[in-house]
């Protein structure tokens, strides 16, 4: 596994904002409950179905959750690839990745199959391209529940229809710095679409970081749902540029945004709150060309925050650490990558 | 006026801790009411005959005060040569000051003569022999208003007696995190001493910085009052050091001291405020020996403190300063200074 190979690492368009797009298909097969109400047994013979159907390309691995190291799943969930609920429920389960980790397939979470598509930046059309792709790849083998009225099964109704759920991650620091995130929050609502912090439901913004997603999934086809999600995220794009071009302007912003890489170049412990919060204003300062010549990228800045979440370090590191361990570790990392 | 030639420019005994040491003596010419119920021209007669008695050595400057541009005034108020109150006060009066700025004789302030004598460290006796024999030189040729009971005439009544007014700046951050300062200022009251903020009576401690100077005049001759703050001062010195040892053992501490300069080298916008305490940090990193691999020394703190402070530095810029403007010139001056 290369540090290079990861979709995390790469750059996509407009990604001064939109860091990420991510398209997820809830899937079920027909004749078996839901997970909820599944035997260990059942949820295994779901395991051995989707592993016999899984196409040869893009080359995919199957992990059992069962066997997967406690701190491999916690990594897993912070880079996005299973959810937190699902890291806990170890027994029958299995996640099936792609190698650069922009596919990854939850097996007996709260539907059969959770498809998820990454992509860099904004990529809702190829994403969705991706995720069609492998859906009627798996379709053909493992003839997914449809109902005519209802659409693809779920087992919450909210996912009824298309049972698609496609999201992006956003950078909002200005709207957030103007306030005007709040009425945002007000909008998107009356859009189908839904607004919270970057890792689902009930969660914080950490890092002026947000998750666009649409609500609607019946009685409304995939196109429409992502046209809908394109055309207001990019009314955002060009809200949060214009924000960040006046704050730009503003000097104690300037200062801010030098004092931040000062920070993250000298400190001897730094928790990942703080590196988001820090990094957040480097992005600025990158996209407002306030910080120049500096070495490093936004890409390395997505890279950075990745690579050190505690699980992610933790398993990069291949031992366990203290909190106050990985402050210290967390440090010397942000100060090799940051370096002048 | 070269940058190297001042006296808070060189290093001096226990300089860790102590910053500087100053001697001050209230004396009063006989047969004149004091400065409070005098006229323009009574304290004019009395800088006339300052005039006439200052010595050929050391070479002494006398500026009248109402020759003194505003800012140049309140640039010696920020390097203690004249009070704020005789900053305002420029009919009539008058300082007298060497090249090196160790000397400064106002006239007419709260007393005919206020001699002040400041070295860099601790050095109690030296500062006292330079202060006596300037005294010395003067009261041949002036006669100072003595008696025989009360000592030297002074309008204060606190300051009967010897006259003199013995103070050192001392750096106190580790007594003050460890809360041991209040205890402090307990005992030296018992012991005849005081300790304040480091711009007089009534001033806050501004970047962990105290005054600890004799209370007692009367019925003590100058040398007992010496040697009970030289002692006293030496047992802080102790305190403080070995409280720093300790702080320096606490990685949030260092983490502390390396983000300070972190700020110092990278921000636009400095207050004098803020450098004071970032700079405070940065003193216990040299003396504890976490801050290593850096060029500068406690001496260009020292001199990086002066010479920001407000009006100083619209004097040295020989231009007036707006707020704003000065906290964004005085960020440009540290990184300069503290650069690696």
């Amino acid at each position: 596994m290369t540090k290079t190979d990861k979709w995390y690492r790469l750059s996509g368009p407009e990604g001064d904002v939109v860091l990420s797009t991510r398209i997820r298909l809830a899937r079920n097969l027909n004749g078996l409950p839901f997970p909820a109400y599944m035997t260990v047994e059942q949820k295994e013979s779901v395991v051995q179905k989707v592993r016999a159907a899984l196409p040869q390309s893009p080359k995919l691995t199957l992990l059992e959750l069962r066997n997967t190291q406690r701190i491999d799943a916690l990594s897993m969930v912070e880079r996005h690839l299973i959810s937190p609920d699902f890291s806990r429920c170890a027994d029958g389960t299995a996640v099936v990745l792609s190698d650069d980790e922009s596919v990854s397939i939850m097996l007996c979470e709260e539907d059969h199959l959770r498809l998820q598509i990454m992509r860099p930046g904004l990529q809702l059309t190829e994403a969705f391209a991706a995720a069609d792709e492998l859906d009627t790849q798996l379709d053909e083998q493992l003839h997914f529940a449809f109902d005519d009225r209802l659409g693809y099964l779920t087992q919450c109704p909210t996912n009824l229809g298309n049972g698609m759920r496609a999201s992006l991650m956003l950078h909002l620091p200005a709207l957030e710095e103007s306030g005007s995130i709040r009425q945002l929050a007000n909008t998107v609502s009356k859009l189908g679409l839904t607004i919270r912090g970057c890792y689902g439901e009930g969660s914080r913004s950490e890092g002026h970081i947000y998750q666009l997603s649409n609500q609607v999934t019946l009685g409304i086809t995939e196109q429409e749902a992502m046209d809908n999600l394109q055309n207001f995220a990019m009314q955002i794009v060009r809200e949060e540029r214009a924000a960040r071009r006046k704050l730009a302007q503003d000097m104690r912003y300037q200062d801010n945004i030098w004092r931040a890489l000062g920070i993250l170049r000298y400190a001897r412990s730094l928790s990942h709150q703080e590196l988001l919060e820090l990094t957040s204003h480097l992005r600025v300062g990158l996209s407002t060309e306030v910080l120049k010549g500096v070495a490093f990228t936004g890409d390395d800045l997505n890279a950075l925050i990745n690579d050190t979440q505690p699980a992610t370090m933790m398993m990069l590191a291949r031992q366990e650490l203290e909190p106050v361990e990985r402050d210290t570790a967390r440090a010397v990392t942000v100060r090799e990558r940051l370096a002048e």
